[in-house]
């Protein structure tokens, strides 16, 4: 038998992505001021959220095309706190003129492979039998300050940028390409080399990672954050050759548009982009 | 000829799962005297099995994102006490702001695969045709005593805990890996291997396990309970390398959110997470 | 170049599924003797169908879940028959509580695989070339008989038992798996071992086989009746197994409830299972 | 590399296939004068075009079960026409109470295996240069006339008969069995072995098959017309162990019913099928 | 490892495909007037983008069938624009009226797979490492011009034809074709070889590649232009059996319509097909 180790993981912020139609020919035809408090209502929840706090932050941004086109991001401590920020915009007045399309739920994730790697080839190394308390206490252990210093990371804050992608991943259990059964030594290279194509675009392309295994359809999430929008073609472009892609990747639906400021809203809800 | 043994089950409840759209909007518009009576009927009704008792168990929970909002999970001797559940909860005034968006048919099962191949061993040493008669005896009055010790376990009480995850899942029948052309002594070591994967999370995830073979559209249903939802990650990731799952698991959709005290539903219709 | 033979069928009834989404709450808000008047109109419309006759027999049931509540069984003497029950059905009073949400249509059938084999061998020994007039006219002669045989079961009546389960199928033509593509003989053992796991739940399941090839999106519906509803998961569980399943068979959606006799209705959409 | 020749085609008819949700409830409630007039309108629009005639045909069913239940079948001469059509049935009064659930744009289509291999291999014993000029102007030369030859066919009319079937239907393209990787000689011996499996049906189904790549989601259409439905149910299981289907063929959905000739539409939206 | 190159590519206008349900009943039903007055609003807001300009263009057609009737194409200088003009239409009138069914977001693209290939192999020969500094700044420099070249072709204006057809797709990554992991000669010979079978139909197609990695659901849009539709059906028929097609071609939905002039609009939403 095969079974091979997971990687440790540092996890952070718990997430909630929002996809909404929006009822644009009644909101247009509802008198002016009406509107506009509604959006002011709906604003001022959102502007709570607006910086990144202890209470997390949320975003709105504009989807183009069918599959929903405005969007929230929220980042928020626990999932609870992201139940409660659903319950409560479901009870704004404009709520009534956003019907919920699509979502996502998740969890800021960093894959620790390489260090999760060292570690287990270490125990390996003296002999202890794996998932043993000896194991399982010394593998804790020596993993426990690398998550420490991962936390700002995990809890880091919704990058500003003009452009916007979010979409849905799996690494595939195919009949020959199978992810899950190669052993951590290989999966951790091809990890590190897929770090490599994505820091290529450093600067240009800023990216969050979120696990949804257990929370979600599919295991991760990825949210890119660029003021270019062909630097997030060309990344995702590169990546789809790494091998940890082309052998293993397997995308769901993308979702693609503009960031939305919030003192943009009113223009917004007026059939204005920023 | 090929044709493989199925491990022998021992079942208890019906199961039904349940999960609705709701109506915010209409629910928050209404005068609050009106919406609280039919909030206080639901939720009286659901008391009635609020605790395990003979005639089943019903628990509440709030799902995140956009695939159903009120999730409703039933334990029920019968299939039919199932249906006049899902009968009587369609005649409460708050059903006509509920709109069950999916759902799932399952018994709670265990799995034998040890004492199954155990027992068709000896009666493939004895020589016994399977399937004869006297195999078919044999084989129903040893595994018995099996079944009847595994009863309390089958008509198990609803865990507490504050998130939740529900997700169904087949063995695949691959081209190459093909679960259920493997002979039963190889499944059951998998299967082992798979059960102390979980046996890493007592005390942190409860899990049940019911088999929708011939009820639903999956073979079995998951349901985990944890109080760190970060613990339903990790056990469904470590998991997903056994080779149990890496090679033939497959999955549906994953269902997760908070669970829903039933003193608190009056609070979450009016917008509030307990 | 290997074309295979095509088993022969007997065939009977034509069969039609409806799967119907029940408005529950318009229903229940109705005054009681408009909703009594609506529901005793749709019994007597299908009490003509109620017991098996030259006409055919129609059978009500219960689903349980969201895939639609209520479901009507019909067989009838040709397809033309089903579509005039469908319109007439339609035109009823309460089809405006009824919302179909699926269907399924095919005619019962039963594989004559040993048989068919035996005159394809005979004629092969004989040297006469396969389609030829000759060929045609002796496979014909011989199977007539065998074909008249079989009217009886092809022309059943509608089991009565408390539990029900539908789901559609196909033989799968995968890349190494081609149930098409392998010899008769092969087809006629695999068939007669997925006979024999049926015939150890003789009594416990009835089992009732429809062709849909060229009718319906799958090539067979299985209609199975019983008592016990775990006999109804064990015998496809233990199918399964089988290599006739194991390595060809691909399934559809699973229905899964509740026999509704006519007497029954009225308290049925009252909110009262039998 | 091993890029291979189509083969040619002769082409006729743009065909339109339109699948309706028919709102019964609503029109059985409508007085009847007024649904009377309506249908009278409707019929009188189709038919203009109930005989074949060089502005194209046109052709009523009713299919079984929840994909839609009313079909309208429309050769033109162009698609053009086509959507001429379509505008001027969406005008009519009856179309309010007619939802489009389904529709199949294609072209009335003659594979014409045999002749261009042959003219194929003859151009290759001369050694001319595939797509080459001299290649290009003698391959169309000598097919030409072919294909006037099949103009007839491929204008044709609209066969009558008591049932009716559609389904598309793709050629493979598997990583083992991969129609569009075989050689044009190869295809054409499989083409003709799967014709003959038609003639054994000849007097018994009469077969339309249309092209729609580019034009619809799937590469071809069929339309089988015949008296007995156990005609097509058997036609499309002999056709399946043809190794054109068993290897390379793939389906869509199946859509089976009857002939609704045009004095018959009174009757039909009056809940009665002729 | 074997992690492969990218191609460049040469990126011009931002675009936006709309496919909009027309609500014919309600607007036949309109007064004459106000309807004229809704089409004429609707029309001279698309006629400012009638003329290719620094602005971009936007063409509508018809598209047959149930998949949405009126398709709206727009090129545009940025996303952004296609946001702007995406809220600007849904302010119109006429909005109230059309459904959006359908879209796709992507960038008219030129893939540079000959050059990069030569750029490509004269670093490797001068032994330079790949994405080193040196290796990007050369490999940039080198493209920029040939990009530069190309502009023209990247804003191009939209072809007029009678027919269009419009398709997304993927280039496959099976577990034994996977076009990611083939070296970037093999596919630029591959990709050299398909655009020979397009170059056949010059004159006849006009076809314009956008690419949507990252914005869409595929990896690439495909629109094609011809006065004769049979032209469209065999050019894509023809390259289906290009190695690029046959061996790592995957297909989404195909909408295929005809052209809608501006000036043709008010006969469009009167039932009038140019």
């Amino acid at each position: 038998m095969s079974t091979q180790f997971a990687p440790e993981t540092a996890d952070g912020w718990a997430v909630l992505h929002q996809f909404f139609h929006v009822d644009w020919q009644v909101l247009y035809a509802m008198p002016r001021k009406e509107k506009n408090d509604l959006v002011e209502t709906f604003t001022s929840y959102l502007a709570e959220y607006a910086r990144p706090a202890s209470g997390g932050q949320s975003a709105a941004f504009h989807i183009l095309g069918h599959k929903g086109q405005l969007m929230l991001l929220h980042f928020r401590p626990t999932f609870k706190d992201c139940a409660q920020t659903e319950l409560e915009l479901s009870t704004l007045g404009l709520a009534k003129y956003l019907k919920l399309a699509d979502s996502y739920v998740s969890v800021v994730e960093l894959g620790m492979y390489h260090t999760t790697k060292k570690v287990i080839e270490a125990l390996e190394e003296k002999g202890v039998k794996p998932y043993s308390e000896e194991w399982t206490q010394e593998y804790q252990e020596k993993l426990a300050p690398h998550k420490e210093n991962l936390k700002d990371r995990c809890f880091t804050e919704i990058p500003e940028a003009k452009y916007y992608c979010f979409y849905p991943m799996d690494k595939k259990r195919g009949e020959q390409n199978n992810w899950y059964a190669e052993p951590i030594d290989k999966r951790a290279v091809y990890m590190m080399e897929h770090g490599m194509t994505g820091r290529r675009f450093a600067g240009k392309v800023k990216q969050i990672i979120s696990g949804s295994i257990g929370f979600d359809d599919w295991e991760w999430g990825v949210d890119l954050f660029a003021d270019n929008p062909l630097d997030i073609k060309r990344l995702i472009y590169e990546m789809r050759f790494d091998d940890a892609t082309s052998l293993y990747g397997a995308f769901g639906k993308f979702y693609f548009g503009t960031a939305l400021p919030y003192k943009e809203l009113q223009n917004y809800f007026s059939g204005k982009i920023a």
